[in-house]
């Protein structure tokens, strides 16, 4: 490396390197979840292992420490600067760990991952439990790594790698609040469900319903909503993700025969993850600034889609016509039906499952569970009877002994994502403020939306939070878009207004 | 890297770490071939170019050259030693050539690649030449650095990259074998099916063939042909290949509705090619030792099963039941008129399109033409008068001013393939050679075959090719199998036999 070359622009460089070998890590591991045949899976994970540590060490080159450094004095414009704060994040987070935690972390997860992928159909807790220790000893190892070198709060510090500048103080006043109110606003709800079904019964979708034709209403929905099939594509896989690169975003979805609203709706949420991904600035594609801003800003866009949009009455009814054509018209069908059928609340074990109303109570009770966890104040053996207290508390549900649909649910914990769940309610959150933002601007807002017109809803979205990538910290760009940082209070509003109003 | 290890421990783990990489790379190219949208190209060839480069100087690591010299002095056995030798070669091959040039050969063949997907459709030969020219000059000077390095022959140089050992003047030999009986062979044939056809008329299957119905039949006959399918995929592809890695093959074909049999039969190949890699010896995975022979080799094993397995006429008379269930019954699906309408013999100006009878002619026709190309013989200019004159010495055919169906069929020019056309005769000639070997050792080997007994088959070509790998030079490796060096007399034998006898 030349002297004489300003330390920006090789750091600039370093990553353009790092998002070129990225984008085969990234369709490598799309492919591992949609086309691998099982018999390939030593190898790839010994690939993908591989890529993992090249990559590790490239974003941990010394060089790179002082590149940082000497930037620092560069004349910079403003996207640069910014560009630099997030390389600055990145290269203090890879450096903060070193190589061996990192390969102690993903052989620690992948046993207690695999382990659990028979341990929880079995219920057996009891087996779960010693995998999951030596996972949860690393992530606390982490964090503590990743404290000092910051200064954070360790929570905060794993929370950090997904949601850029979030704190724990911040969670819990947000999370504190919804909390009050979220238990009474669930059983008003369902005393308002109730009612209704009374006057007029609830009428339900019969299947069976091939998957083709499941598969061809999809494609059609995405289109609808912008999604371009020339830079991405739908697929099928077991847990349904978004994947790929911004240039070429790999959305999937899975088929039942016997249902298919979950598929739709799904697929929709993903659609959302993947016009962020294909509306990212294109001039500085590969360099942080340009990477989506977080991890609930994202969830903001598959939630603004599945729950804002895809959930809301005007585009249901534009829906039920599609929905007809493909399945053949069926009573439940009709557009107000369908609608009660997309906005059915109901409380349950399973947060995949669940609802946008009751969806908060199982990120709360994780958060309130896994912030302890990882600051030492509980042990694993503690989980069972603190989930079963919050779901009793929160929704009214006994889990109590259903250890698979209780802690052993979900793979995040298995995995080793610790601090990622507060993720999804602070995006439904964002996504209801971006909403309501939206009907200011534009008060026909759900008319137009009532009418096929979704130009208004994606143009926002683009000027506000796609085009916006990662130029400023999440609170600013919170505040540029809606002219105020995160407020819960949208969110309120809006279930009380669709499912109270 | 400690100098405690022992060198030849050094080059096994970085020759694993380059498995590790080129999995990546490999499942990324199939990607690119199988699903990518248009948009993903221009990120994907940035992502592949940067993995090419990063393989480039990991093979050609100026420690690898010690650690070479160090490993020659270690005690290895037999298997290890087999190993040295071959990473030596492709050390020797990689270090010849300096980076640049490598990046000007991409460059050079990309552009030319993309201007001939529309010059070849415009037959314009004018416009091809001035792209063609660059691209020759590059693989000139390729063959000229190779060939002061190892002191081969130019063009020899080239082709060991693909047929490590092979040189013109073998290639000269055989091949001027085949020219002085090719011509008669193929107006001996033409003149008894038309005999044939004039005794019984030959009855064309009847269109269309839904793609879902060609891809359970294809599936079904790749299952029957043994491939794993749960260490493998079949896909479709614009340009059929067998690619992924050794653990995880990925087959391609293409469907079109109004013809089934191009489709099956280029299956069928693929399947020869995947078992090859399927099969190769698991211990040593990731080793050159462990890597397919060669491409000559390669194409051995998929011609042996398009054809001399799969176009058997005992092997075809199982398959038409099967085409039968699929498409309905037709008389074009009776087994002898399946057999005739697999076996048709018509010289044409495709290569890819030639039944085993003609192609050879194609072959020979570019060997002749490239060979003195790279030598610097011949210029780009003198190509279509050698072309139209060979074309009609050897097959009959006129192809003055049909540059699209001439020498702009191919892939291979504009893309840098020299020094690749003649593993496919080869190819050809050693399986025949292997299925006279194995009939010497199983007399009954053909009435085996037609009772669905294929076992023999896959034992043989396990034991004597798949799991030797690269373990003996070819010459040594056809000696152990067959007793003897390629001899091309068992290829017109098969010819005969199957088409005159």
């Amino acid at each position: 490396m030349s002297t004489a070359t300003p330390a920006y622009a090789q750091l600039a460089s370093t990553w353009t390197r790092l998002h070129h070998l990225e984008h085969l890590q990234s369709i490598a591991g799309w492919d591992h979840a949609a086309n691998m045949p099982p018999k390939g899976n030593e190898a790839r994970a010994a690939a993908m292992a591989e890529m993992a540590a090249l990559l590790h060490r490239l974003r941990t080159d010394p060089a790179v420490g002082g590149e940082l450094q000497r930037a620092e004095q560069e004349p910079l414009d403003e996207l640069q600067r910014a560009n630099l704060r997030e390389m600055q994040r990145q290269w203090q987070a890879a450096t903060a760990l070193p190589e061996t935690l990192v390969q102690q972390q993903q052989i620690a997860a992948s046993r207690c991952e695999h382990a659990w992928r028979e341990q929880r159909p079995a219920n057996d807790w009891a087996g779960f439990v010693p995998k999951l220790k030596p996972v949860l000893d690393l992530a606390r190892q982490e964090a503590t790594l990743l404290a000092e070198k910051t200064g954070q709060r360790k929570y905060d510090a794993l929370m950090d790698r997904f949601e850029p500048g979030m704190t724990c103080a911040h969670v819990d006043r947000v999370f504190g609040e919804v909390r009050q109110w979220l238990p009474g606003l669930i059983q008003q709800v369902l005393a308002r469900q109730a009612r209704d079904d009374a006057q007029q019964p609830l009428r339900l979708p019969v299947g069976p319903f091939a998957r083709d034709k499941q598969r061809a209403l999809c494609e059609q929905v995405v289109r609808l909503l912008g999604f371009d099939f020339d830079a991405g594509r739908l697929d099928v896989s077991t847990h349904p993700f978004c994947g790929g690169v911004p240039e070429d975003v790999r959305l999937t979805t899975r088929f039942s025969d016997d249902e298919f609203l979950t598929s739709l709706m799904g697929t929709i949420h993903e659609t959302g993850h993947g016009r962020y991904e294909q509306n990212l600035p294109r001039a500085l594609l590969g360099q942080p600034v340009a990477q989506a801003r977080s991890m609930a800003l994202h969830e903001s866009q598959s939630l603004s889609f599945e729950m804002q949009l895809g959930s809301h009455p005007g585009f249901v009814a534009r829906l039920a016509p599609l929905v007809a054509a493909a399945f053949g018209e069926q009573p439940a069908f009709a557009p107000q039906n369908l609608h009660r059928l997309i906005t059915r609340v109901k409380p349950g074990c399973i947060r995949v499952d669940a609802d946008e109303v009751t969806y908060p109570a199982h990120v709360i009770l994780r958060y309130e569970i896994e912030r302890p966890l990882i600051e030492g104040e509980i042990e694993v053996e503690d989980i069972p009877a603190l989930w079963d207290a919050k779901m009793k508390e929160l929704l009214g549900v006994d889990t109590r002994g259903n250890f698979k649909d209780g802690p052993m649910q979900d793979v995040h914990w298995p995995s080793g994502l610790f601090g990622y769940f507060p993720c999804y309610s602070l995006g439904a959150m964002y996504a209801a403020q971006w909403f309501a933002t939206m009907r200011r601007a534009l008060p026909d807002l759900d008319a137009r939306i009532g009418a096929g017109d979704l130009a208004p809803v994606f143009n926002w979205l683009s000027e506000n939070i796609w085009s916006q990538a990662s130029r400023w910290t999440t609170d600013e760009l919170a505040r540029r878009a809606s002219g105020e940082p995160l407020n819960a209070a949208h969110f309120k509003a809006h279930l009380e207004a669709r499912y109270l109003g």
